[in-house]
């Protein structure tokens, strides 16, 4: 789908013109024009795009996905990558997939390339539609919206995540499973994906708000300066989740840990317990003592008692010892 | 709650003013307003924020808790972002929270916002109170001194969580459990938690010491970098503690595993001991032998003696075996 | 073998022409030529490229494989070291090897070095044969063209290492053995491998699309900046498939912990029911009982009930203590 | 106490000088004065210093002990902080402290300070004592010749680490214990300690050696350069040492390790080799044969020497079955 | 051992002058004098050091040992010091050494100094020996062929190496012992070694290479970028062998894991098995029954094949419950 407005101050709003009409109106230094090319296959977008004079590596990248945010300055217009991020949790998993929005940002001109619907550029649209007077401030203003919320949309993600790491830290410690620790896992991914492209996304908007552009009004730079701002905390807020995660697993692999050993404990108390007390029984079941054995006097009562006394006495003497050491 | 000093040389100071007189009041280039906003709803401060005109931008920021330490320069004001911290051990964990104390520094007046009272910010109002001389420096001094006392606030908690490491390192050796364990990590995370704010606040800081600023006098630099110096050494102290940590948690760990090896140990040996006895005595209980067997050579004295003699000697045997391996 | 291309505007191109003519061909600044060394001797190549001028200490680098990726300014010429990867899946190890492309760049030829046969070379050349005008925009646009095709052959390894480790990924859980480790292991070493090429040919290529030198045209820059582009996504991408590596390997870690355990605890959990239950048996076994003993109280009806009784009775008590335990 | 020192060419050394002079002899500026405080109360300080002129800041760092060695540059004299260590080994453990002097260097005056006394000082001192000549190259000189002496005395500590490591790594082969690991521990502080005051140590010597300060005279900064060189191989002493103790726990950790083996390997042997046997001679001690049973052909001599053969030949074909799985 | 060599262009070699001539021979701008001090004791190379006019602080540094390879501009001359290291393989372990080499290279004299013979020195020695053309070159000339050997005899130590981890690839799988763990670590300290001294040696090269010295020919810069490029790709094969190294290391502890898990299992499956008969052969063993006692029907005939049944059919209901929990 392609889809454009065109807007002119005291005019009304123009929307979906012609793709022929594009390279007439851009030449309308007054005029501000908007084409967004939503889920549309190359060969359709190739002469658009070849139409607004931009370089054919540009135009190579934006049609190919090539997932890196990054920012080519090509003098007349800027060429934007940025990268939007879907993370639902499935269960136990989590189903991340990072897609891209190309931009190309002209002194009067903006558009937006994307092979998914995109909120952030919806919500833009959509606010444009209501209000014309969206747009009066210039395409670098529209750009800064769609960044605004494209870079809001992160924060429900990060919530969630930050639920479902506190959901598994009550669980790490009451029922520790393999399940928690994949879970784990499955978050670390997540938050490693997003860091991986917040990251040069942090570096396209420390640009926007540094560097002069042709094309960005430098009053303007401000504002690319505060989603710099929450880009960096975004990133804060990930290393803090990835440090919680950290510690999630740490705690799950001593707690885990800790019931091996307890099992292990009772393993040999038990084994350290019974196998003297079955020696003894074992050797009073002997064929030499009964039932013709020359050696009656060792199943006498007296040598039973002493056996009994043993089989009573030697376990308490070998609790105590082994509470002693600490074992208990 | 909104409280307002404003001082003038020669008259008396004057206090908690109707917020209509502020933008008179900063007009006047010899007097310092200082205005204080404490648990303020949103809705009640934008319009006074506003009629200092601060940016937009500045004021969402300052509205809205964003828990990053900062410094923007806005020309004839800064807008800085201070964090502070609280730490309080509840039996094994600690409860941390880290809030935010926004600061918006002009030439003659000095504008605070947190949303919970300020220790630091306190000291410095009393002090203001009781001698209003201490206004006479200017708002960049005011700065200071609740930067200083803010990050003075950091030096108990670190005292009391080194405590706390002493504590743990002691019980590591005696009596490690996984509670232990446990404490170290809730000990990490506050070192963690405290390390990811002191960071971006000794930026700030750095920045306040070294970059010249419109509205800090450049001879009052010099306490800045003494601040900074503060944050530097309790980040210093911060990474020992860390350390110590970390050798606490190997030393535990250490500690556990070699207690699992003995007691690993003792189930073998004792398993090594017994099981060739206790086949011995099943051996001789079988029933070829008696009471109708016809091997009754098999129970005469003489072999039980030779029986017995294993019994007594096989597990000294054993014992020397082992004792050559270094089992014991 | 050496063949070469001689390519002058308006006139047909001439081919494998005799090195003798090299030294003349390249004082016409009109004409582009190209000289292609494949698995020739070094006592070969070396005459001919000291008729081109190259520096000894270009051609000894070039004539000995050192496997670093380079670029030398030599003024006249540049001398770039790049290099090619072979990875091929052999059942559960991989076989990689890493070969080098010697290149001598000036602004009227470029002379390539390699001692196996390289598809990005050969497919320029046949690209050039096919279409003389290929060679219209001189050597550099030839060398951007080699590296494009250098660079692209690396995607198809990526893509099957994809593959190998999803593949890796299913069977983590459901059958994980200790190929599976060795597998990611190999696994590893290719992304390793990978890892340590493209870094320095990052670097390479960032050189060209950011400095001056005499023999590249500045406009052509842009070119190279597009493939410095695909190496940082490249770098990305095997960053990425080495964070699913370590993943997985995490995963399979704690899969085969997690077996180990649940297999100790059965082991415990059998131990711990029948120890107590041997010895009871083992008790009513010896000869003090019977058939001649003095106890026959011991062997009556209701003893035998009440042994029974517990028989049944202890491993059902022991095995609610070991779930209240959560055991089992 | 305060001691004190001024020479002035020409003239004999005076020495302990009433503090009420000091201002009138740092007016004098062919003469040097040294003042050294050692263990001296902060309020006796306090006036002598602020006599000096200095910033109460640097006072106020200078009184405060805050461990972090760092170069404050005043215009007329440099702030200096330097860290001295003295670790002691106590059995396993090593006593650590770490202690501050703090240096004021002026164009012809020196002023030092310290909580205890400081054998890098005193050695100065002394020289200067038996040879006023000492004194001819200025204050600069006097403190490479403290810093000197001061980055001198880390060298003793190194080499009783590096005996320390040598004594623990015949330890860990022949017979490790977790005192063994303990002492590792300790040395790894040790080292740690070390590290974090060479670092900052390593920077003000940096600066000495590198930047222009008016109170050094620029053919000194070599000498600086010299001790920087120094703490460089220092610290890189430290690092390798590190690398051996790190290595020692590796070792020692696969040695436990390996004995872990070997236990569980020779309780999973005599387990396997004797628990079928000991459920045969269980088998034939039932009481369906004997005395009373049916089943007499059970126990006649055949079935006994089959019995028998078993017993000796079961466990002969286990341990070829383990040798052959490399168990043994 | 003090050797010399004394070059004038025209004039025949002069060999092994007396020390006294060498301060007159500098002077002499045509020549060049080449002074080799070789396991000298530090009281005669002093006063002939001196001689050459070296600052006090190079030739201490010179003198003592101290194992950093740097480079000291000192205007006239440079004073460097490289590293060469022996690594010998003794059974297991690696005897590894590292020396010092002294260079003092002025514009027309080169002096080395070093405690042991360095095969470099002696090869560059013998070559100006052979053929006095070597020193037309000048000193910086000689420099580059002693760095350029040196450099060189680092190659044969990683070749070594390669092949010893080679061996214990094959032994890893194969036979895996605590001695292949010992190699290993063996092998690492050996690369850490080397990679200690590679890391500041290419950093004087790198300066050798790009920063302009009085005593350098400028256009013989790029034999030393020769050189650097060396040392780069010794430090790349240094990290390679190290994650080698690493991945054995790795792969050692898989393969002796797994073999510890089989173990317990085959501990576990015994147990298993053999547990709950053997608690059945002493069920039947008890004296209820037998000979006299009231529980006859215990002991018919039915019972004991029920007995048997179970005897043989329960290890094959649990070997098929193993099996679906893919224990076996």
């Amino acid at each position: 789908m392609i889809r454009s407005l065109f807007f002119e101050p005291g005019k009304p709003i123009r929307k979906d013109l012609p793709p022929q009409e594009f390279q007439k109106l851009i030449r309308n230094r007054r005029g501000i024009l908007w084409v967004d090319f939503v889920a549309e296959p190359p060969d359709i977008c190739l002469p658009i795009l070849q139409g607004f004079g931009f370089h054919s590596l540009a135009i190579d990248d934006a049609l190919l996905e090539t997932h890196v945010p990054k920012l080519d300055d090509w003098g007349e217009y800027l060429y934007i990558v940025l990268n939007y991020m879907h993370a639902k949790q499935k269960k136990d998993d989590w189903n991340t997939t990072v897609d891209e929005l190309d931009i190309f940002l002209g002194s009067n001109y903006i558009v937006t390339h994307h092979d998914y619907p995109v909120t952030a550029v919806d919500s833009t649209w959509n606010a444009c539609d209501l209000d014309p007077r969206t747009l009066q401030d210039g395409p670098d203003h529209l750009l800064y919206k769609i960044a605004d919320y494209l870079i809001a949309d992160y924060m429900p993600i990060i919530e969630e995540i930050d639920e479902g790491i506190n959901a598994i830290e009550d669980q790490v410690f009451d029922r520790p499973s393999p399940r928690t620790l994949e879970r784990l896992f499955s978050l670390k991914r997540v938050l490693l994906a997003m860091r991986r492209i917040l990251l040069p996304q942090r570096e396209v908007l420390n640009k926007l708000a540094r560097d002069p552009y042709k094309v960005i009004d430098p009053k303007d730079r401000i504002f690319f300066r505060d989603i710099y701002d929450h880009v960096v905390r975004l990133h804060d807020l990930n290393e803090s989740l990835r440090d919680l995660v950290g510690g999630a697993q740490d705690t799950y692999l001593s707690v885990v840990n800790n019931r091996m050993n307890e099992i292990m404990k009772t393993l040999t108390i038990i084994t350290v317990l019974f196998m003297p007390l079955t020696f003894l029984t074992g050797f009073f079941g002997m064929n030499f003592f009964e039932p013709l054995g020359q050696l009656k006097t060792w199943t006498t009562n007296p040598v039973f008692d002493l056996t009994m006394a043993t089989i009573v006495i030697l376990p308490i003497i070998m609790y105590f010892w082994m509470r002693r050491r600490t074992w208990i």
